[in-house]
C-alpha cells in the first residue's frame, strides 16, 4: 500500500511531537506511520475504522503487521483462533516474556485501541535491533484475535481460545452478526474448528504478559500523567433482572391496582448507583441496556427486562455487590407485588494485578520522572485472560478526554512514545530477572 | 361465504345464550352469526383477527355489512375516508339520530371492539323491519373508517375526516406501517386524498350519535351488570420527555460524576404515579413506551425517550396534570444536572357526555332492571369526534376480565343483547323527542 504521508492522522500525531523522546532505538515517526497505516484498512472516516474480528479487514491488519514482524527478525506463527505470534529467540531458552494486544475494532472505533499495544509491542524489538540488545529470555509479540466483541457479541476470543478459557458448549453458541456459527465465521476466516480449539497452548511457556492500552478514562489526564499503571481488570457481571408486571389499557385501568412494571424497574433503576458507594471505591454497577415489553404508548408495560453491569477490580467486594443488587430487586418486586426474574448471564473473575508486578512498573515510570498513577481497568483486556494462568500487568497511555470505541479516540505520540519507553525498560528489566 | 356454524365463536356465543331476550324484533342468533361471519375476515386464531384500517380485509368486513344494511333496506353510501352510511327514512325529514362504530382491528385483536357497536346499530334496524316500527326522523348506521390506528400510528381516521378534524398538514405527515402516504394508502384502497377530503360532511345533519361498545375495563364485571353508562371519552395528551446524559464505558467511569439518563428518567417515572392520584378519580397517567440510547450493556445510558400518557374526562384537571408532569421532569433534570426535552406530542381534548343524555340512559337502563354503573372511557372512540360537533351518548357492554386488543376479548351474547335492547329503547326515545 502506498503510504500518504499528508494525511491528518500521521500529520495531527507528527505536529507537535517531542524528538527528544526518539532515543534508545524507539522513533516516533514510525509509531504514527504505522496506525497510519493500520488506520487506513477498515477506513470509514478520519479517526474511524471498522475492523470486526474475523473480518477480512482484521485479516488484513494482521496480515501487514506480521510483514512488519518478520522484517523486524521475529519467527512468526498464527494458530486456528487466528492469534498472531512473533517469537525472538533469547540468549537462553526457557519461558518467554510476551507482549501485544488486538487489531480489532468495535463497528465505529478509533485508531489506538488495540494497535497501540501491538505497535509497542513491536517497536521494542525494533529499538533492540537499532541498540545490538539481544534479550536473556525468549521475547513474543502477540496479536490477540477478536478482542472487542462485536463478532459475537461477547470478545476476548482470541485470548480465550489460546488459555482454553471457551468451552465446546460456549463455543457451540456463538452466532455472529449475520446469525452464522462459529465453525462458518472460521471456515470464511480460512480455519476450522478443530484449529480452533488446537489453538490452546501450554500458556506456562510464558513467564509473565505486559499490556500496552489507552486508558478509556480521565484519571491520566486529571494526574497530568502520559502513562499509569493498571491496579486489577475488573471482571464483569452481568445481572438480567426482569420486573413481570401486568399490562393493561393505558386509558382504562385505574391507577389504583395496576401493576406497572415500568414504575417497579424505575424504583430499582434509581436505587442502583447508592449500592456500589458502598462497596469500594472501584465498584460500578449500571444499566445500559434496557427494554420495555410490548413497549406501546397507550398499554401499561408487562415487563421490563435490564441488564445490571456490575465490575470491581476485586471479586469478593463484587460479588457481594451481585448479591446485594439481587436482594434489592427482589425486595422492589416483592412491594410492588410482582414476580421477577434474575439471573447472572455473565460472571467473568476480576483479576488483580500483583504488587510486586506494580513497584516494578512504577520503578520504571519513576526512570522517565512519571509520577505513578494508579487505575483500576474497568474495561476486560486480554491480559485479563492470560492473568488466570500466569503473571500479567498492564500499562495505560493517557487518552483525550477518556473516549475510546469512537474515532474521536486520541492518545498524543508523545504519550504513546513515552510508554513504550516504559515498556521497554519494564521488559528488559524482567529479562534480567 | 359458506357459513360453518360449528364454530367456537358462534357455539361458546350461543351455549349459555338466554332465548327469553329474543323479542321486540333482537334476536340474538343473528348477532352472533355475525360476529363470526367478521371473525373469519382477518381470521388469525379463534378470537383474534387482524383488520387494519384501509387493508382489504377491512374493505371486505365492510362489503358483507354493506350487504346486511342493503338487505335491511338501507340506502348505503360510502365517503372518501371509507365511512359507510346506511340511512332509513323517518316519518319526517330533518336531523337524523345515528349510531355505530368500526370494523377494523389492532394487529392482533378480538371479535367485539368496534364489530358489536356495528352490529348493535344494524339491529336495531332489523328489530324495525320485524315489529313494523316507522321511526320519526331519519336514522343513520355509521361504520367509520381505521379507527384503532394499527395503519397510522394515530387512529379515529374515519372520523377525523367526517368532522374535518384533521388538517391538510397532518394528511400530510401520515405514514403507514410500510412507509406509505395517506394518498398511496388511499389509491390503494381505491380513493383519493381529494375524495378525502371531500368526506367531512355537515355535521349537524345529525341530531345524536350514539355508540355501543364492550368497557375494556373491569368495572361493570365488579358491578356484576350487562351494560353501564359512558360518562365522558378522556382525551389523551401524550407528553414526549427526554432526559439528556453524557454516555460513557460502564467499566471505566467511575460512579461519581456520572450523568447518567437512566437514573435520572427512573426518579421521574417512579414519581409518576402519584400526581393523577391528587388531580382526581379519573385521572390516570402511564409511560407505556420508553428507549434508551444507545442500549448497550456496558454504555452509560445518554439519552432516554419516552411518551407519558395522561388522561382525564375533563379538560382542565387534565391540563393542570400535563403541568405537574412537566414541571415534575424539569425538576428532576435540574437536580441531576442534565438537559431535558419536554414536547406535547397529541392532546386531545376530553369529550364529556352531556348529563341529560346520560340521565336518558339510565332511564332506558333501568327499563331492563340494570342498575346503572358510570364509567369514564380512557380510550378514545370516534363518538369522541363528533362529539366535539354533536351531542354524543356511549353504552359499555361488560368485558370479560377487562380484556381488549387480544384474541382472549369476550362478552357473553347475554350481555351484547340486552345493550341492543337499552340502545333500540333509547333511540326509539330520542325519535319521539
Amino acid at each position: 500500500m502506498p503510504v500518504n504521508h499528508n494525511n491528518p492522522l500521521y500529520e495531527e500525531l507528527m505536529k507537535d511531537y517531542d524528538n527528544t523522546l526518539d532515543h534508545s532505538g524507539i522513533h516516533g515517526e514510525r509509531i504514527a506511520r504505522r496506525l497510519f497505516e493500520l488506520s487506513q484498512i477498515g477506513f470509514i472516516q478520519v479517526g474511524g475504522v471498522k475492523r470486526p474480528g474475523f473480518s477480512n479487514e482484521e485479516k488484513e491488519a494482521k496480515t501487514l503487521v506480521k510483514k512488519w514482524m518478520a522484517d523486524a527478525g521475529l519467527t512468526v506463527s498464527e494458530d486456528g483462533a487466528g492469534n498472531i505470534t512473533a517469537r525472538l529467540k533469547g540468549k537462553n531458552s526457557g519461558r518467554a516474556i510476551a507482549s501485544g494486544s488486538h487489531v480489532d475494532s468495535v463497528p465505529n472505533g478509533g485508531n489506538f485501541d488495540g494497535p497501540l499495544g501491538v505497535l509497542s509491542a513491536l517497536e521494542v524489538v525494533e529499538s533492540w535491533k537499532e541498540t545490538g540488545y539481544i534479550p536473556e529470555k525468549p521475547y513474543e509479540v502477540i496479536i490477540f484475535s477478536d478482542e472487542e466483541g462485536s463478532r459475537f457479541n461477547s470478545g476476548l476470543t482470541g485470548s480465550q481460545a489460546m488459555t482454553g478459557a471457551i468451552s465446546e458448549q460456549e463455543m457451540s453458541q456463538l452466532r455472529d452478526y449475520n446469525g452464522e456459527t462459529l465453525e462458518q465465521v472460521l471456515a470464511h476466516y480460512g480455519s476450522t474448528l478443530e484449529a480452533f480449539k488446537a489453538a490452546k497452548r501450554n500458556i506456562n511457556e510464558l513467564e509473565l504478559f505486559v499490556e500496552v492500552h489507552i486508558e478509556q478514562g480521565k484519571k491520566l489526564e486529571k494526574a497530568n500523567q502520559s502513562v499509569g499503571i493498571v491496579t486489577g481488570i475488573a471482571g464483569p457481571a452481568w445481572l438480567e433482572v426482569e420486573f413481570i408486571g401486568e399490562a393493561g389499557h393505558a386509558g382504562n385501568t385505574p391507577m389504583i391496582g395496576r401493576k406497572d412494571s415500568l414504575v417497579a424497574a424505575a424504583e430499582f433503576l434509581q436505587s442502583i448507583p447508592e449500592f456500589p458507594k458502598g462497596i469500594s471505591d472501584t465498584a460500578v454497577a449500571t444499566v445500559g441496556k434496557l427494554d420495555v415489553f410490548p413497549n406501546g404508548a397507550n398499554v401499561i408495560p408487562e415487563k421490563v427486562r435490564m441488564l445490571v453491569d456490575i465490575r470491581d477490580i476485586k471479586e469478593e467486594p463484587r460479588d457481594r455487590l451481585i448479591d446485594q443488587l439481587v436482594e434489592q430487586a427482589e425486595k422492589i418486586a416483592a412491594k410492588h407485588d410482582i414476580p421477577s426474574n434474575i439471573k447472572l448471564n455473565t460472571r467473568i473473575k476480576p483479576v488483580p494485578i500483583a504488587e510486586d508486578l506494580q513497584k516494578r512498573l512504577a520503578a520504571s515510570l519513576e526512570k522517565f520522572g512519571i509520577t505513578p498513577t494508579y487505575i483500576p481497568s474497568g474495561a476486560g483486556h486480554d491480559a485479563m485472560n492470560l492473568g488466570r494462568f500466569i503473571p500479567v500487568a498492564m500499562l495505560f497511555v493517557k487518552s483525550k478526554d477518556g473516549i475510546s470505541h469512537n474515532p474521536k479516540e486520541w492518545s498524543s505520540l508523545n504519550d504513546c512514545v513515552t510508554g513504550i519507553h516504559v515498556l521497554k525498560d519494564f521488559i528488559e528489566d524482567a529479562m534480567e530477572k
